[in-house]
C-alpha cells in the first residue's frame, strides 16, 4: 500500500475546455516530434467505462463511495491530459466493461471524449471486457476507429489475414526540417492481445497469434529497412514500443527486486506462451511493452534487454485496492542532437506514472532506454 | 541402461536389394492407406553421416569400435526396412554431420541410399548439423529434394514468405475405393525447427518461426475445411502428426514418471518459447510430434492432449550412450471400419522403437492417440 490519498478529487471541480494543448499542434496523420525534441505518450490502462455518474466506482474507500462513478475516470484523463500535454493518447482496452454498459457504443463515446476534445491523437486497443457488451469485437473497433482524433485502425490493410481487431502501427518522425524529419524514428505497434482461450481444455485468457508476429516482425524488418536506407541513412533499427493488453507470461519472470513498481496480484497472462516475447526478441526494434489487464501490477521489468511494463490501474469502476490512487503511465521519448547541433535520432526512453491523489504525485520515474547503454 | 547388445551384427552381412516392401506399392504422388487399413511410418532420427566407411562411430563399445563406421547406420536402416516394411520413412535431421564431409552431397547420396534403393517414399527435414559443411541449408534442402523417391520440399509453393527450408505437409488418403479414399484422413507436416539462435544475447538452438507456425495454421485448416465438406463431409478434423528436429521447450514439462521411454540427457530445445506448441493447441489436429536431436533420450509424454516424442539416436557417428542401443521409432496409425464394413478414418495411432540389437528388439510399445478416448 503506497498511498492513502486514492481519491479523484478533483472529478466534479475541473473540466477543461476542448483545446489543443500540445506546444505544437500534432497532426494525426502525421505524428512527429515536437520541436522541444522529446515525444510524450499517456497509457490509459482500463477505464472499465460503463454508464457514466451512474455506475459506480469498485475498491475505493467507505468516505469515497457515494460521491465516486465513472465521471471520476474522465476527470482522472482530463487532468492527466491537461498536468502532462501529451502528444499522444494510448488506451490499452478494457476501455469500457461491456457486461455494464447500457450501450457500448455511448459507453465509447463517454470514455474517450476526454482524449476526442483534447484535440490530441489518440489510439486505443481492446482488452478482455470491451466487447462482454451488446457489440463484438469486430464492433466495438470500428466504432473506435470512427471516432474523432483517432489514429487507431481495425487492422492493417496490407495483408490477407489477421488474427483479431486493433493490430497496427504508429510512425513518429523526427522534428521537422531535421535530418530526420521524413524518417519514422520511433516505431509504435499496437495489437489486439485477445480476450480468452478459444481452446476448450485450456481456460483463462487469449493471447497473440502467429498471423499477429508475422505481420510485426515483416513491419518492422520494412521499418528497418526504411530507417537504414538513403536518405540520412542510419545504422541501427529506430527503438519501437508495443502496446497492447493482456501481459506476456515472462512478465511472471521478475523477482520483486528486480523491478521498479510493484506486484500486487498474479500475473494474468494466458496459461500458454505463444511466443510473442521471443519474437520480439528476434525482430530487436522493441525496446519496452506496456500492458494493462492486471489493475494492481504497475511494475517496469527487464528481460533480455526488453522492459515488460504495466500501465497501472485507472478506472473507476475497475477492480482496484481502496487507499491505493488509480494510475496513469507517461513514457517520453527524447531525441540526440546531431554533429550539427539539430534534432537526431531517439537518445532515451523515460517513464513515470502518476497517481490520482491531490497533487497528481509523480513517482517510480525510471530510464527505459537509452541509446548508449544496452542499444543493440 | 536398457540394452547390452547395442551393436549392428548385420552391418557387413545383409545388403538388401533395391525392392519394393510394401504389400501395395505407395505411388511417391499420392500417399494412401494400404488394404490392411494402416500407415506405418518408420522415424529415423540423427544418422550424422559423414564419408561412409572412413567414419567412425562414437561412444560404442571398446570391442565395436574398431569394425564400427558410417555403413552400421546405412545397415541398421536396411534392417528397419526390412523389418517393418514402412509406408513412409522420415528422416528428422542432422541426416548428415556437416562438419565432417568431404563432400556433403555425396554424404547425402549416401545417408539416403538405403529409403531410395527401397523405393519406399521418403522425406527429411534438416536438423543443425546438416548445413555445417560446405552446402548452406537451402541447398542442402535442394539436394535432398532432387533425390530419388523422395517427397520432400523445400518450402511449399503456395505462400509468399516462410523462414527456413523444408516446410510441408503431406496427406495420406484412405483406402483406395473406400469411402474416405479421395480425403486425406491422416496430415503429416513437416517443419525447419532452425539450426542454432541467430540473436546475439540467446544462445544455443533454433526454432519455429511466427511464418512457419501461421503456413502450418492455415494448412491445416484448410485440410479441417476440406475433410468436414462433401462429399463424405466427417465431424471432426483427420489426426496430424509433426515431424522436425529439435525438441519443443514443452518436452522439458514432464517429470520421468510421466512417460514412456527414457531421458538421459537434458532438452536440447530453444532457450526461448516461440509458441509452437501452442499454436499446435489451437489448431488442434496434431496429435503428435515427432523430433530428434536429443540423441539418448527416447521418451513420450503428453501434454494438454499432444503426445511429444522422441525418435531416439539412430546414427553411428553421433554422440550416443556405449552398451545403450541405436534404436528408431516406428508409427503405425490405423483405420476404423465403416458401419457398412469398409475402411473409414483414422482410429488410431501407436508407437514403438526397435533397437539395433541382433533380433531388432521391439520397446515401448504404446498407444499415442484413439478416436475414441482423448479425441477433441
Amino acid at each position: 500500500m503506497r498511498n492513502g490519498t486514492s481519491f479523484n478529487y478533483m472529478a466534479a471541480i475541473i473540466l477543461l475546455d476542448a483545446v489543443c494543448l500540445l506546444p505544437i499542434c500534432v497532426s494525426a496523420a502525421n505524428l512527429r516530434f515536437g520541436t522541444n525534441g522529446q515525444f510524450k505518450i499517456l497509457q490509459v490502462a482500463d477505464m472499465h467505462f460503463a454508464n457514466g455518474k451512474s455506475t459506480r466506482c469498485l475498491d475505493v474507500l467507505r468516505s469515497q463511495y457515494a460521491s465516486c462513478s465513472d465521471l471520476n475516470t474522465t476527470a482522472f484523463i482530463r487532468r492527466m491530459i491537461h498536468a502532462e500535454k501529451p502528444d499522444l493518447i494510448v488506451f490499452t482496452g478494457d476501455n469500457i466493461y461491456g457486461k455494464d454498459c447500457d450501450d457500448p457504443a455511448k459507453s465509447m463515446d463517454a470514455a474517450f471524449a476526454p482524449a476526442i476534445e483534447s484535440s490530441i491523437p489518440w489510439v486505443a486497443v481492446l482488452g478482455n471486457h470491451d466487447q462482454e457488451g451488446s457489440l463484438s469485437r469486430e464492433r466495438v473497433m470500428k466504432h473506435i476507429v470512427g471516432l474523432k482524433n483517432t489514429l487507431s485502425k481495425v487492422n492493417p490493410p496490407d495483408v490477407n489475414f489477421i488474427d483479431g481487431f486493433g493490430n497496427y502501427n504508429l510512425e513518429v518522425r523526427g522534428v521537422e526540417n531535421s535530418e530526420l524529419g521524413n524518417k519514422s524514428v520511433l516505431n509504435l505497434y499496437l495489437l489486439d492481445s485477445g480476450d480468452y482461450s478459444t481452446v476448450p481444455f485450456i481456460s483463462g485468457y487469449g493471447w497473440i497469434k502467429p498471423s499477429q508476429q508475422l505481420w510485426y516482425q515483416r513491419k518492422s524488418e520494412k521499418l528497418q529497412r526504411a530507417y537504414k536506407d538513403g536518405p540520412v541513412p542510419q545504422k541501427k533499427a529506430a527503438p519501437g514500443i508495443a502496446y497492447f493488453h493482456i501481459p506476456l507470461p515472462e512478465y511472471a519472470r521478475f523477482h520483486p527486486s528486480d523491478f521498479t513498481g510493484v506486484k500486487q496480484e498474479s500475473i494474468g497472462s494466458a496459461h500458454v506462451n505463444s511466443g510473442f516475447f521471443t519474437t520480439l526478441i528476434e525482430t530487436g526494434d522493441v525496446k519496452a511493452v506496456f500492458t494493462g489487464h492486471d489493475h494492481v501490477n504497475d511494475f517496469c521489468g527487464k528481460l533480455h534487454g526488453i522492459r515488460l511494463c504495466y500501465g497501472g490501474g485507472f478506472g473507476y469502476h475497475a477492480y482496484g485496492k481502496a487507499g491505493w490512487s488509480r494510475r496513469a503511465r507517461v513514457v517520453v521519448v527524447s531525441l540526440d542532437k546531431t554533429a550539427k547541433g539539430g534534432w537526431g535520432d531517439v537518445k532515451s526512453v523515460k517513464t513515470w506514472k502518476r497517481l490520482d491523489d491531490q497533487s497528481l504525485t509523480t513517482i517510480d520515474s525510471q530510464v527505459l532506454w537509452t541509446k548508449t547503454v544496452g542499444h543493440r
